[in-house]
């Protein structure tokens, strides 16, 4: 997620050099094509640029908004897996304790078996992280036995494996009368949702835009500046070549902001910020274990962003 | 799903070329009539051609966004179907085991009545994607008994007809104590839930998009290019007709592109992967009743989109 | 719902000939004033009919968004009853049946009492159906007992009190124990669902989408017309009318089709084809009774749309 | 609710004749500007105009898309309100009450609490009515007893108070055994959704749509139309404070179409019907409940609208 | 909360003089250039500002639909927390009261557990306040004792180790007899309510808005300002400052109004009125609990706005 805009004009142009110099081009030689070839024949009106203008912008607006929208939806995934993680170690700690009938204000201290839930779903959350970024890592071993990493790696799916585990073992608290009916439902409850933010973020990373909307804006926007070109050529002589590019460059610009957002699961300063929001709830859920060792939050790189 | 764009700008020409030729046509007669015919009476003014396009633009836009918005709530909904049926796969395998009290680290095997009703499921995702895509295969056959595929290919709806049978064995379930009324419930609402999905895939296929939009976009395109070429033909002569028709294939593009997302189920490299998705769902499944034969993910198609 | 497109352009004419006629004697107007009486002091601007081109687009695309969200959420509406009315016959058939324990392939038959709470869920929909389209059938009679029928026609919503003896029924099966307390929740919550899906199709039935922007859309439009004609008048003569009138046309087509979608339970071929969709209903839950007559689909009418 | 638009053009004018006014002498000021002093060193370009213009169509755009969905979403609310008022009545009722166990076609008779709980809730429509619109009417004492009147109005929060008491009868309900778990948590349910349908009309009232979009849209059609005067003086004479000003007009209508819709519980024409709403309710609950004298509904006022 | 307009034009340029500045030079440097470098040998068409008067349209129409999306979700959050406290409250008081069987019209009273959970909730409130708008103040220690103070400030998220103590209570009433399963499940239900609220609230204040979308807006609007001095330097002469400035500002103003929203949760004017929900609330609640002293609401303060 990027934080601050140290964007200088200059580093989007490093960015975008090659599409600007092909427009560039185009205008260039829609200038000679106009002052040379077809000069006296024709005159390009203005109307044309702006009717062409017109399609573009919807083009733009359309790839933005979808754009947004499944970065938005990415980000409410996680913000849901966040809250169910709080919900699922709260609710798993505190009604399967063997707490005494007495009230006490101290908090019930999770036996084995809650506990290894508990930090069970720590792994989920770095495997699933994994599965998204197609990161090489293998991180989420570290909360779990080193048996169980390695048979849950077998499996096509190694997310949904370690919530096929998190489902054994609570139908054997169950069954061993440590929750009873209610409580199982519950928290079967947010099994089903993990599955579903899993199946949700897998949705959106494997669904691609349909790119025929992006190819053509790309293509219409080259047309456009040289319509624009040829249209303002007479008036505007050479400078023309400049000012139909600023435009170019203008509808280019709004149209890879858009672009940066398309797919929010990589790993890019633009993308949704799996680090941070999976160190979170592994921080809230080591402090609700009473761990002594809680990393610290993930900092923010080079001032700009955080992953 | 199409995954790159491969279309060069040859092949969109080689599906569009009939209205291009319309419309080349229509602008030719424009400009002979304002030439030879009305000339010296009238000057058609460049504000006409912007105020068509602004409606035109208003229809495109509108098509665009209620094409997308078919296509995305068509992959929603088989994104929840995926989600839903690992759920289904896992609560009906560890909720109904025999397994003894004592705790394990291996996951419980399904004996017969469990195991049938996960491949039945996959007949399921099998029949309903047949009845979507409107295929003659009969692969649903595969996941079930011969007798109880023909049983229920006697229903009109045979998907429907497949989830009455998971709610019967459910039911046994349930009745011989197997699972208890929480499990039960939770069970019961997915299949709820399958039947909601199917329900709205149905709605999707089965509502014709107001055929009015379609049909008026396409016709006041041609008017447009006709009066673009009328405004411009005394300033830029016989170019005006290349020149109209390129305004008018830029918005007729961008109409097609829309209308590409507008039928999200049917067989078509724009449409909703259905074959890979169901595939994927098998493979979960096989997988967790540790089938020893599982199928190979659904290939891309001439490396430009999978079905 | 509209099938095909068999619009062509004349019976639009058709259709739209009065405000047809009102436009062109407006322009005409318009361009007998221009000429005769304000030709030598004024000359309109043509920056002012796209300023109100602004205006309009505004009001059309308003329109147009509001109407299709209308018809959109009614055709989803009527999906969810589908999808809840298959549901709920599967749940009440298997359910509450007497099967003895033995694992059978056969599906259970119903016997009286939940017999007739499906063919009570039919005569549900008629009513639904009789009550949005305003006709004064009373087909829903066909699947009560002609008692009940006399019952219910008594209260001003008949569905309504047709949904409170399913719950009578429901209270019945289960004081009875032939269903426990969650399949009881579980089929109490899917009247509680059909109550919902009732009260928003009359919500959509009984608010009127406000007036003012109609009355404006359409007043704006030969305010419109007429500047434009004004705007016109000396570069293009006489023409000016009908060209003004073709911008006035286009505009008008665009509202009125948003216009069709307005009032999506009217029974016109615009409207959601509820015949068809209820028809559908009954043909699932009849073949699921194992009934021996079951009604063909509801027909195309005129090759052009459904009911 | 509006129903009719008996809206003739003049009683809009009589609406917005200060506006209107304003406008005039804006454009007069701008006449006489252009004329008189700057007429010889500037010409304002008609870009200028176009360009405010897709500012304010912004603007206008802006305010009436989300007043619109300010107006459904009361709409929505309330609409939910009728559909859970009625599944309300007919679970009190039917789950409450003493039937033998023998099946009869008759509905069962509320004796007391029921009743009083059925007869409360159309107390606390009429409260909630009371809160929203701000009249001063105590009509909700009507279905309550005179005790209960006295206590529930010294809270700050009336129909929360009155939930409260449904909650404590519905508790009673339990604890003697009347209605088991199931059916108490299906209730309670419901109470929670008032408590939801009440809190969400209160946010929609209670919060004020942004004030400077309101105030920067009048201020720039201010400065919008005199700018169009400037740009047209030179070619249209005295004539362009009239056409500024139907300009003007124009996106002031527009702009004030949102602002009746930005407030639906206020008690005026535009608003929401709550009166007729609450009335339906309360004719389906009491025919529930068997009363004698049922009210009519709410009549329509001055053919115009209901309140 | 803004609730009245007393933005006078003054005000707004006392807040936007650096960028009016800004522009100002901008426009005056463009001016420059074309009368005394550039201006024998080019003429910019007035076609250029429009084209990119479209793409800042684009941009600040973007960014003024997603800041006001934030605003009205982080709002509906809030709305949300409001009646789930209510109901919060509501249940924990009569399904945890000791009440005897005899019905009474009486309330029950709370004794001391659940009176210490409905205050934790005020506390929670507090609490989570003070997270989101990053104030120091500890005003969350009044409602519950020094000791549980000094406990939960030790954790990271403050507000969610109340939620834990909420539920570790809860586990001790169910435990103990005093509410069943149902009830239980109620409730706990509604304590992932209030963490999904809590979540949803911190997505939106952790989610930096893209800082792409408002640079470049910024940007643009610069250079738009610069290029409609080059358009119409020609035509008007040193005025054309002044009036390029005023089309900026207009642009300026639109954007600002957008961002002014962008983040709700700020303890700005414009942000969502926590104070005045949070007090609302704690009165609600203090009011049911029979407590002698109930603070007032939140006053407006400078009669504009309330926080």
């Amino acid at each position: 997620m990027l934080l601050y805009q140290n964007l200088r004009l200059l580093r989007i142009l490093r960015i975008t050099w090659k599409v600007d110099l092909i427009m560039l081009v185009l205008c260039a030689i829609a200038y000679w094509l106009e002052v040379h070839v077809i000069k006296d024949f024709v005159r390009v009106p203005t109307t044309l640029p702006s009717l062409i203008g017109t399609a573009i912008a919807f083009f733009i607006g359309f790839n933005n908004n979808q754009a947004y929208d499944r970065w938005w939806e990415a980000r409410t995934i996680w913000g849901g897996i966040v809250n169910d993680s709080r919900s699922w170690a709260r609710n798993v700690l505190f009604y399967s304790s063997r707490n005494d009938l007495g009230y006490t204000d101290d908090l019930p201290e999770a036996d084995e078996l809650p506990r290894r839930m508990i930090l069970r779903h720590i792994s989920f959350l770095y495997a699933l992280k994994k599965a998204l970024r197609g990161a090489k890592d293998k991180s989420y071993f570290k909360y779990i036995s080193e048996e169980e990493g390695q048979q849950v790696s077998k499996y096509t799916n190694v997310p949904s494996a370690l919530l096929d585990r998190q489902a054994k073992d609570l139908n054997y608290l169950k069954r061993t009368g440590r929750i009873d009916g209610f409580q199982f439902m519950t928290l079967n409850e947010m099994i089903v949702r993990f599955s579903d933010g899993m199946g949700r973020s897998e949705r959106i990373k494997g669904t691609v835009f349909p790119p025929t909307y992006l190819y053509f804006t790309r293509l219409f926007i080259w047309l456009f500046v040289m319509i624009v070109t040829l249209s303002i050529a007479d008036d505007t002589g050479p400078w023309s070549i400049l000012l139909s590019w600023i435009i170019g460059f203008v509808f280019h610009v709004a149209h890879i902001n858009g672009l940066s957002l398309m797919n929010p699961f990589e790993a890019t300063p633009f993308g949704i910020s799996l680090n941070a929001i999976t160190r979170t709830i592994e921080i809230n859920l080591l402090e609700l274990l009473g761990a002594e060792e809680v990393p610290s939050p993930v900092e923010v790189i080079n001032d700009e962003f955080i992953m």
